[in-house]
């Protein structure tokens, strides 16, 4: 087997020759690092504390017999929790993004301060369980508050020791003759959230709704305001740009969003999903050995059969999540910049998909239960539909800008470009399909719907053919005459114009 | 704020615009991507699998009254199914790193049987669970080895697929004459665990006990392989250097693991177990709204004082495990290559980082009951020191091969070699401090240990510090006489010639 080793591997391995440059041993000689393993982890991190808050709303036992108020108040604080966990760990995530693309290299003390930030944020969704269970009590808010400022006071420190040592910066601000005035551009912006906080805090302990509404300004505010430049930007047209003597605050901290950490953070949030899904099969799906000796006379595949359906529920969601994570995939080696409406759908795609654990437990949990079966086939079906439909949606976004967020491959009217447009249409239709029948079918099984899942990656495999087919059809029914144009293939996917 | 937006971002951000190349349009164009995305994925899912098991072991509910012999059966099993877990997930992803070393660049298909492999790995915790719950029925290992022959195809499939498209392998092979030799030694390593699974599922249908052998063989192969040959290496010195004639077989597949997938793998890792920790303070440490009302008079402050433990040993927890982290970080970034034995050592350390968990569980259950206080410092000591000191192993394993491990700076004899081992020292000689004093000290208490935790950063601070002070203090004893060499400063960290 080794028995022809050479002293030295033949081949140099991806990356690993060609990172081992002289640059990088200066670096550590000097004690600065490149950052980007730190963010990767940072990302892996966020990505799941973002997640793994579905896992209590997941554990909320609901036997639908008494299916009351109590249980009903608990599920719907457990998954507020989960929403607001995941929207602002995405806040701070796009926060952390920004000031990382302003510091560029990091030290050890920038390692550790950005651990300490982490450490903060990772006590949030704490703070949120304790808010969502005394809504009342000041004491949650509070808490918050203080987290959120230390936040901000170790992001001003980060901010602060990257400007006294200007090799750590990214090199364009490093250089700049206007370094001051970043400083303090930045400084403004870490800030901003810390300071409503503060006020929110001191709200906190005499009149506490205005703390929440404190809050929920700190949490919306970059998607309110993006929100309200965009429909400005549309109903005016944009703005002009500005005089080249302002050339020093073009460093615009709300628009880039590095597509490199958008990918390791979605992957982080599929990651522990897929994850998730086999970790309650492994903890609820061991029979007890006196169950199966009482009650199976002592046949595990017996006692195991009634676990079928779940397998099969596992399987499906699986397949699902690993798809949604393909599709999102294919679309960002497309993708050359995402704009931050891009993020944001990002965003709303991940959260649903952090739901998925939920629509999987939903249907296997009902899947005895006949009676709920219809219900809980129509939650999975909303969860993919929203999940994948966002995915679409970012495309879209992807294509208003074209020349700047795509590959040219990828342009408007390209074969590369039906094919992504087939793609990401898969989803939305199957589980729209999935929805209509439901309604229609009023015996409709759980398990043909997992059996649906499992059969979408076949159809995927079967896209690029179907897609090819369908636009030589097209090519050829254009070559005989215009009017034909309408006849073509019903199985083709959505052509490139509807897009 | 955004008032002096540019229509195009002034700053061109790390990575964003390098990445848009031609070369990868083009690949885009032919359906052909880089894998370095689905690689992070499967790294973040198979870190993420393998630690995520630790999940049952710390749910398991102890009363220190009714600590009988069920519990700790159930303990130990669950236990049992972790190690298993993190060890046959880190063989099958050492397997997967070997394998797209050798396939390159990646198409659709293979990003779906990618995710098939995934899948198939994701059950393997089940099969585990099953085995030890029900060790003499076959059918948990019959499971297991259907698992790794399906494995097994996936991944021949992936190899058959990628050799009839040279463009997706490693160029270096795509180019070479030797293809099929290569592919038949590729097949033949692929296929050989699975080979043996094979008989092991005929084995457990009439003689099972063969089937645990069998097994055991799998998971154990490569480690046992690597340690003979090790052995045989230090015994009778290097084998020689194969003839020139023999250049198609160099490519060894025991032999390289790309130091990025690595660093890949342990981030998930440490990312997993960071978050695990919050998640229990979330779903345990609040309380209910009734007992606050009965119990507290409806003093929410008073009722979260009794978790006080808790929440200072989930920040000691967090402390330690990001340090770990940063320990890891630092290692990393002197070296070049990761060798097969400083892989096996960091897998050694990471099955213990995961159990870190636990220790947080014990040493926060046991809070109130000072009489297994002593008892949990010791387990939290003895994994923290296993888990750092297996760092340090690979530290020195690194240091054996340095000219083709480290960065030159990093060599032996230099400041940045004084500093790395002062720093993966700190835990080791923290922790056995730790665990000494429980010895000496009889009431101990968690409280002092967590603040221990919770210190050590600020020793990391202090360390380059001291590492200089050390040196400079060594550099002036010897200019002065040296003799004098042996009254240096007490505080100094263990200096180059120990390692």
């Amino acid at each position: 087997m080794s028995g022809s080793r050479a002293p030295e591997p033949a081949l140099s391995v991806q990356g690993d020759a060609t990172t081992s440059t002289g640059d990088e041993d200066e670096d550590a000689a000097h004690g600065t690092q490149h950052s980007h393993r730190m963010l990767s982890f940072s990302d892996a991190l966020l990505s799941i504390i973002a997640t793994v808050m579905i896992l209590p709303v997941t554990h909320t036992e609901i036997s639908p017999e008494q299916f009351d108020r109590s249980i009903q108040k608990l599920l719907a604080t457990r998954i507020a929790v989960y929403l607001m966990t995941f929207l602002i760990v995405t806040v701070a995530w796009a926060a952390h993004t920004r000031l990382f693309q302003v510091v560029g290299k990091i030290d050890d003390t920038l390692a550790l301060l950005n651990l300490a930030c982490m450490m903060t944020i990772t006590f949030l969704p704490y703070t949120f369980s304790l808010m969502m269970a005394f809504p009342e009590v000041p004491l949650g808010i509070f808490l918050f508050c203080v987290c959120v400022i230390a936040i901000g006071a170790v992001q001003a420190l980060i901010v602060v020791y990257a400007f006294r040592l200007p090799h750590l910066l990214n090199p364009q601000i490093g250089c700049s003759a206007h370094r001051g005035l970043y400083r303090r551009h930045i400084l403004h912006i870490v800030l901003r959230g810390p300071a409503l906080c503060f006020l929110a805090a001191g709200f906190s302990l005499f009149f506490y709704p205005v703390s929440y509404l404190l809050m929920a300004t700190v949490i919306f505010l970059p998607y309110a305001s993006k929100a309200a430049s965009w429909c400005r930007g549309r109903l005016v047209g944009p703005r002009e740009p500005p005089a080249p003597s302002m050339e020093f605050f073009t460093y615009d901290l709300q628009e880039p969003l590095s597509k490199e950490r958008v990918e390791a953070f979605s992957d982080g949030v599929y990651a522990i999903v897929a994850t998730l899904l086999i970790l309650d099969i492994c903890e609820d799906n061991v029979p007890d050995a006196k169950v199966v000796e009482e009650r199976f006379q002592g046949s595990l595949v017996a006692a195991l059969s009634v676990y079928g359906p779940q397998f099969l529920a596992y399987f499906g969601s699986f397949a699902t999540v690993g798809l949604l994570w393909f599709a999102h995939h294919s679309l960002f080696l497309h993708v050359r910049k995402a704009t931050q409406s891009m993020g944001l759908l990002n965003t709303l795609s991940l959260a649903f998909v952090g739901g998925l654990p939920l629509a999987y437990q939903q249907t296997s949990a009902f899947a005895q239960q006949p009676r709920d079966e219809l219900e809980s086939v129509r939650v999975s079906c909303a969860i993919i539909f929203f999940a994948s439909i966002f995915q679409f949606a970012m495309w879209t976004a992807a294509l208003l800008r074209e020349a700047e967020t795509l590959q040219p491959s990828a342009w408007f009217g390209g074969q590369e470009h039906a094919f992504m447009c087939a793609k990401l249409a898969l989803y939305p239709c199957a589980s729209l399909l999935a929805f209509t029948l439901t309604c229609v079918l009023s015996r409709f099984s759980t398990a043909i719907f997992h059996s649906m899942q499992i059969a979408v990656p076949f159809a995927f495999l079967l896209l690029r053919l179907l897609v090819r087919l369908a636009l030589a059809l097209l090519r050829a029914l254009r070559g005989l005459a215009a009017p034909a144009r309408d006849t073509m293939d019903p199985r083709a996917p959505p052509l490139p114009a509807p897009c």
